[in-house]
């Protein structure tokens, strides 16, 4: 495409992208959200080049509404475990992470539990009242300290949202409060964010009648905000987002084009029955195979992204903080 | 309709439920669900007409999988709060309970918990370990020793389902089942059931592309099964759909429709803004309008709903043993 082209294209993705925010139903409690995370960002940066690495880590599905007073909606499937664990080996290696995840699903340091924690590890009995049940007790008790000490340090806030028009409005305000800290901040976009949604005014307002014949729905594509997330909102953080396919013959193919397509730093190429086992790092110039060690008890395939990650990024600072003194001659 | 078209409808009714069942990937571990079904109607029915009354709660929203290698699928919003909250009281007043709920969905006794109660209740201290958080202490106790004593006495079992084609295909086993009890089974049918759905082998097999324009979709209508559920699953058994709208307008037109149309005894009528304040019960005789009282503190609106439901459910049973010993001269 010439640049020309390019400048259209542009235009284009502009007027789309504005069109999908001023159609979007507007956030609920956007002070709250706002306030938590100016406090956040504040607290976890000192504005010194030793200031604390900050990465927002995206989780779950999101959903598109089909009815304004909503009863159905499109979802992507997406139980957050990646996102999850991520962020527990990100808090490890010293990160402080905005978790920005799908209202019910996993949460961090709680993999390892049943689906039901509250109602499988505990038991109740009337000498003692509520204990926890034997196969759990260490389970149960790391997920609840190091959780609630993650909060308590003010190292891991958590941002819930449900539909892809909560998704996005959160990560446009996270992504521009985020922008001061620079090359120090990270985005790891693991959400299973929706390709297709029904823009809001030519939604149904009632619940879509099943009274005779199929349903013919039209829905139009999300516009690509990572682009925009890349150009504008946050220009110089670090930006890794994910490619989930399930025809293991074009996925490596998808990644290097969203790569190049989004102008990401890394792409996380996975396939959905092995995601748990292996994965791919695109980057510019190597793709990394990482793999779990099913031997090792507890080792998990995000243990070994997260570090490739950390040393990634640490290079990325590096890089532009020798940029910048060598430009200002100090 | 004559005679004549009633047939046609039937016929043509029974090849679309056929053709669903068929083209639905088999259910996993059929084996364990009807062997918990066997024991658990075994334990509750002694064939005595003293037996237990069975109810057969269905909670939570259907999804309706777009791919066969699902990652983006259709959803009914539901909480499972109502099936949830319902199923205490019908253990409460003495029913045996089939609650077949939506994975992640609310659970009985756990309603007035928080939505993570597992990280919210909960706290870790380095002196006495793991605590009930002071708030939580008698909400927490009653919601674990309840549901423990439920599942341990063998009068709730729980059966979990996803996609429409699991829901559908254990209802179909639960009303087989349940069909030795007659007039003593009970059904309450308060999950959120897709109305439309993909055809299994019309299904795209990977991941559908984002690759350029709007994405078209044809959905087709689920059979009612409700239908076959009262003339050939279960057909002396006590059923009780719901009807949820959110234009309060057709609310109840829609009711009366579904009880004659589904040969229904009882359509539940709420719309979505007021339905945990307000329900109309419709029955072929009366509409009995269900309201609760907001100044009682842990008054839910099920507990008046499953009292008229009981009340109902016991005349329909001595009607029916009447007419029994009439018939038989006893």
């Amino acid at each position: 495409m010439d640049v020309h082209g390019q400048q259209k294209a542009q235009e284009a993705l502009d007027v789309e992208i504005k069109s999908f925010f001023d159609s979007a139903p507007p956030l609920r409690n956007i002070e709250n959200v706002s306030e938590d995370l100016k406090k956040f960002i504040e607290m976890n940066s000192s504005g010194t080049r030793s200031a604390r690495k900050v990465v927002c880590v995206t989780s779950g599905g999101t959903t598109v509404p089909l009815e304004q007073k909503c009863v159905r909606y499109i979802d992507n499937f997406s139980s957050g475990h990646r996102g999850a664990a991520s962020t527990e080996y990100f808090l490890k290696a010293g990160y402080s992470v905005i978790f920005l995840y799908r209202k019910g699903t996993c949460q961090p340091y709680c993999s390892l539990l049943p689906d039901y924690p509250f109602l499988e590890c505990f038991e109740f009995t009337h000498g003692s009242g509520i204990q926890v049940r034997q196969p759990y007790s260490e389970a149960v008790k790391w997920a609840i300290s190091e959780h609630h000490a993650a909060v308590a340090d003010g190292t891991l806030l958590k941002l819930p949202f449900t539909t892809i028009f909560e998704y996005l409005q959160i990560l446009h305000m996270v992504a521009t409060s985020l922008r001061s800290l620079g090359p120090y901040a990270l985005f790891y976009l693991a959400a299973a964010v929706s390709d297709f949604y029904v823009p809001w005014e030519s939604m149904a307002e009632h619940k879509i009648q099943s009274g005779s014949g199929p349903l013919d729905m039209r829905l139009v594509q999300v516009p690509k905000m990572l682009s925009v997330l890349r150009s504008e909102w946050a220009p110089t953080a670090y930006c890794i987002s994910f490619k989930l396919e399930t025809d293991v013959k074009i996925l490596l193919e998808k990644a290097n084009a969203a790569l190049k397509k989004y102008k990401m730093h890394m792409v996380i190429a996975n396939e959905l029955l092995t995601r748990k086992e292996e994965v791919t790092l695109v980057t510019d110039n190597e793709n990394i195979h990482v793999r779990r060690d099913p031997k090792q008890v507890g080792n998990e395939v995000e243990k070994h992204i997260i570090e490739h990650i950390v040393e990634k990024h640490s290079t990325y600072v590096d890089d532009l903080d020798q940029k910048v003194s060598r430009d200002t001659g100090s």
